[in-house]
């Protein structure tokens, strides 16, 4: 299986916060992804592009605009995003709904990376996976799954993503 | 996407490597599969069935027949083996001529889990996207990637899974 | 050198803070200290009392008492005191004080326990060590070093314990 | 307490081990002192000496004989040797007989600091407090404890110092 080269845009989210000690709450300094492409010995040929480093929550509707056109403009057919998960499906709505010719995988973390008990490193891995070896389209891939743009939803109880309907 | 039921086969490996305090040497306690799907907070339906624990250089041709009744014999379609990286291939070999009508992927790590610095977490995390993801076959995943086992081999003097021809 | 039984009194602090995966953000749940000692396979006698889960920011002059009143209950002659580092020392200033008849060392930590880049671990060897082998008297340990309670400040902008004077 | 300059000797031991990722074993890379000092952000002003790197099985009496040498040519009053755990007691009773007036105290691991789970950065952090607050002589810190050169030993069934009479 060759999918040729794969594109990771990273926005942020909580995978990439790190602790600030001085002032004790979370921030962000640089994105986590070349270090843990390095830690899984990745071997895909990754173009990286970091469009921003913000919390999903402070994303408005022109930086959606601003993910959707960089998916556009790529030239790679395969697209991870590293995405919060507080508002990862609606970003994926308004990237689905483009219907472009590509696959697209959002992902992210429930936890900081940099937390010994973070789940980035085998989101990451998945989301690589499923961007690979998908068909065109959007998805979500957190929790080990993969869930179409359309029918997924973040469960803001258990934090699980789920389908809906 | 519903792929429906998966089963990982542990097989053990260095993935699954503990550090003996007392003796100063690495031996398999248990596996960490099970805590690295909790980290991984992963929802795919999976049923866990340990084969054995041990280092791939040890394995005859009787553990990989083995390892090959424990697919033909799952009930589940998809199919995630640990396996220690040195003989993976061989192992890989012995499946995939058997041609299974199953998606059957084959995954382990350089560094065991135990340490900080183990890409174990991100390759089980790809594994089981591509056991999800791909049609009928048996592969390996690793680096980020998956190979098909009858073009698989390890660079013994980089430690990467590489396609020979 | 046989110091005797040790008491640890747990107020909480940077060090026992956990990361909220649904809320996204730092909270406690309960105190890591005793996973600590076992990690640092402890096997000093220590008795471990926890007064309180807070933020040294949240603390009250009646918390402080509550500090204070510990000491001078506890029958142990050697007293750790784990403390958030913001206000550690106006605690130290209170118990210093009050010139107890014991060895009493607060500590703390830059980064929560739970990060894989904590001190905190570091920090409690060092504390439980300064706690064995000085006279009477209430210190401060953190950065390796164990400052006297009438001469400490925390320097506000790198997160180091100075002696101002 | 100003206890003046302090000097490291690193002489290796499980504290320095790595995991090599393509033999599948442990070895020594380089030392993970500075590193371990670092994430204790240690301010204690330290001189590093790395004598060896050597596991402590293979230390021989020449081994013996340049570690008190090195005590002996040390400016500084207080040293701390990191030593693998096997025989530190051994070399411990070689720098102890020379009664030199220094503060000497010898520390280690049982598991390495590369592993998630060492007991490293608590010993290390033990060690730098004891050889600062405690009277010339020879020690050994492991386990929080601090046990006099002539009268300790590891007990190779549990890996944890005591003194045996």
């Amino acid at each position: 299986m060759d999918p040729g080269a794969l594109r990771i845009l990273v926005t942020g989210g909580t995978f990439d916060k790190d602790y600030h000690e001085i002032e004790g709450r979370l921030f962000f300094r640089e994105t986590h992804v070349p270090e843990m492409l390095r830690l899984g010995r990745c071997k895909v040929f990754v173009v990286l592009e970091q469009l921003m480093l913000v919390d999903s929550l402070d994303m408005t509707d022109a930086s959606r605009q601003l993910v959707l056109q960089a998916c556009r403009n790529a030239s790679e057919g395969r697209i991870v995003i590293t995405h919060g998960t507080d508002t990862m499906e609606l970003t994926a709505r308004t990237v689905g709904a483009a219907q472009l010719a590509k696959t697209i995988v959002f992902t992210g973390a429930m936890v900081p990376y940099t937390f010994g008990s973070s789940d980035g490193l085998f989101n990451l891995g998945s989301a690589l996976a499923f961007a690979q070896a998908l068909p065109h389209g959007t998805y979500v891939a957190m929790n080990g799954r993969c869930l179409h743009w359309d029918n997924v939803r973040k469960n803001k109880s258990t934090g699980v993503f789920e389908e809906p309907g």
